[in-house]
């Protein structure tokens, strides 16, 4: 509540002169709606430090009076994807898209049908599929995201999305994206703020999608992100072909290089959920003035899934929040969101 | 005119209903604002076809019951930097910018005094320096460019571009911006365009300035990049150091290339002056519906430069418009500016 106090006395202030030109009932119904706002806010969120930092970073920022105003061209807040506002678990939504798209590349290069690791996603087995290596999934990811024209590849993804479901709730993955999270985006933008997604993932899958379910148009999305490369088709139409050539990866410091990349600025806020989001972080705050550093922690195994190192659970392949990552948290004033204790509910649907 | 009847039209049903509910001289008033406002719009312009086709093109994007009509969100008009918005010629300001860098650059690296190119450029003579190699060149831009943390760069940047003049008109090099593409700009985002610059020079280097001379945000600045790296300083504070590394080399096939990477739209309108927009003017006219593409043909020896060979004239190191690039502008229906004809004048402080 520390810089609450500040915010709420310019409200204060900016009430007391509207009284004068009002009558009595119309006071009444101002100082009603003004009561209201605070507990209108993050619905989806429980009363606690983790919403009552949000709040008070949005108004010590977003007012003009406050000592830690900033202003609206700066107001920046990135978002990682993966575990941050969605669910990552049991596999990468991506994967399973890359995965679920090998039987198309292979009908198209049938001489890949018997050669690994196409023939073990051909199988099904997913056991099997848990235990391929890097190689062979960064084998799998250039089959199946490059190659093609940016349009088929857009065309393919959008496709698939719109009807892909997750194996334990049987509901679309953009279903299983985390209210609260909505809600805080939501209520940055409805303050100046301008969301980013920072992923990950890679950019043209997730521009697919992000204005839809998260409210973040395309060129508000860093991610993984390829090289593409301009020909023109019999016809004399130009094209873009994506090319199998890294240009950002983005995770860990990619992260941050990606943010200077593609947007130029450095965030005012910052929310992840694992080690691949400490760089982001670290970034963020060593900017001057006021910062939020977030980092939702998987601590729900009922209503989402439990993981996380950090309260002495087993690690997990992705999106691992460390020890040493809880640890850093705690000494540069970063706040850890638990999902079982400060979020009412998780999805929409609920 | 073939689309501004259209528009009109709609200014004019609007007209009437209002009328309904206005007296006689409220009326006349509001008649004599809409006569007015045709002729307001881009008062550095001559009457033409080049005026004429951005403001059709405006009014038929912008009005919701026209044909053409594009929502908000597709509204995007990139503009090439060097020739298109400001003078190119002798050498590229950046160029420039890396020349007066190479004493301190020296400076620090007392080994380079003797080596090429950086001896020929301490030289000052101008001539020899004319004469660098392609790969000279390169080397100059990586030593000056590169190596540092971003911060030092764009301080030294911003302090440069804030105090270096024009040999020609001794003129801050900010000074020496087109009004009439000013104009476009802000016409452009009046009806709800984002305008962006996708320049072959430095995305870093444009973004020191951008807001302030276009009144673009850095993160509208899509340009030649290179890669950063992530550390921490002695005192753990992690920064971005900039790298030897390319990244997008956004010139040519490179500004098709580095949109999609960097916005994931395609634009609606592009504007450029030479070689190398050309892609970039074919990629927005491949898509869909109405689009804008225009070129800057620079033919004002008096006021400006003359180039291009367009018109018989010789061929020049920078920004060349090539009588290929004048066909295909021909057989596209894109239109070239003329600046001595179209312009009324070319700075703000003539």
């Amino acid at each position: 509540m520390r810089r609450s106090g500040h915010a709420f006395g310019i409200n204060r202030r900016g009430l007391i002169s509207s009284a004068v030109l009002l009558s009595t009932p119309a006071l009444l119904r101002i100082t009603s709606t003004l009561a209201q706002d605070a507990s209108n806010l993050l619905p989806s969120w429980s009363d606690g430090p983790a919403r009552q930092a949000i709040i008070d970073f949005v108004r010590a920022t977003s007012d003009q009076a406050s000592p830690h105003f900033v202003p609206p061209e700066e107001r920046i807040a990135t978002f990682d994807q993966d575990g941050t506002l969605w669910v990552e678990h049991p596999v990468y939504t991506q994967v399973v898209y890359c995965f679920e798209r090998v039987p198309a590349v292979v009908a198209q290069k049938p001489e890949l049908k018997d050669r690994e690791p196409f023939k073990t996603v051909l199988s099904g087995d997913h056991e099997a599929m848990a235990k391929l290596s890097l190689h062979e999934l960064e084998e799998i990811l250039l089959a199946t995201l490059t190659g093609m024209s940016v349009e088929v590849f857009d065309t393919e993804a959008k496709k698939w999305i719109e009807t892909a479901k997750h194996p334990r709730w049987k509901r679309l993955y953009t279903d299983l994206v985390y209210q609260p999270m909505l809600e805080v985006m939501q209520y940055l933008r409805a303050n100046g703020y301008r969301t980013y997604i920072v992923t990950g993932g890679g950019q043209d899958f997730v521009r697919m999608y992000s204005q839809q379910v998260y409210g973040i148009p395309p060129e508000q999305v860093v991610g993984t992100a390829g090289g593409t490369k301009y020909g023109y088709d019999k016809d004399g139409r130009p094209f873009l072909t994506k090319e199998p050539k890294l240009l950002l990866n983005d995770n860990d410091a990619g992260k941050p290089e990606g943010i200077h990349l593609e947007i130029g600025r450095r965030p005012r806020a910052a929310f992840g959920n694992s080690t691949g989001d400490r760089q982001m972080l670290e970034y963020t705050g060593a900017g001057d003035g006021a910062r939020l550093m977030m980092l939702v922690l998987h601590d729900d195994a009922q209503r989402e899934y439990q993981y996380g190192p950090a309260r002495g659970l087993p690690d997990t392949k992705v999106g691992t929040f460390t020890q040493q990552l809880y640890d850093e948290a705690m000494n540069d004033g970063w706040i850890v969101i638990s999902m079982k204790n400060d979020w009412k509910r998780i999805f929409a649907f609920e």
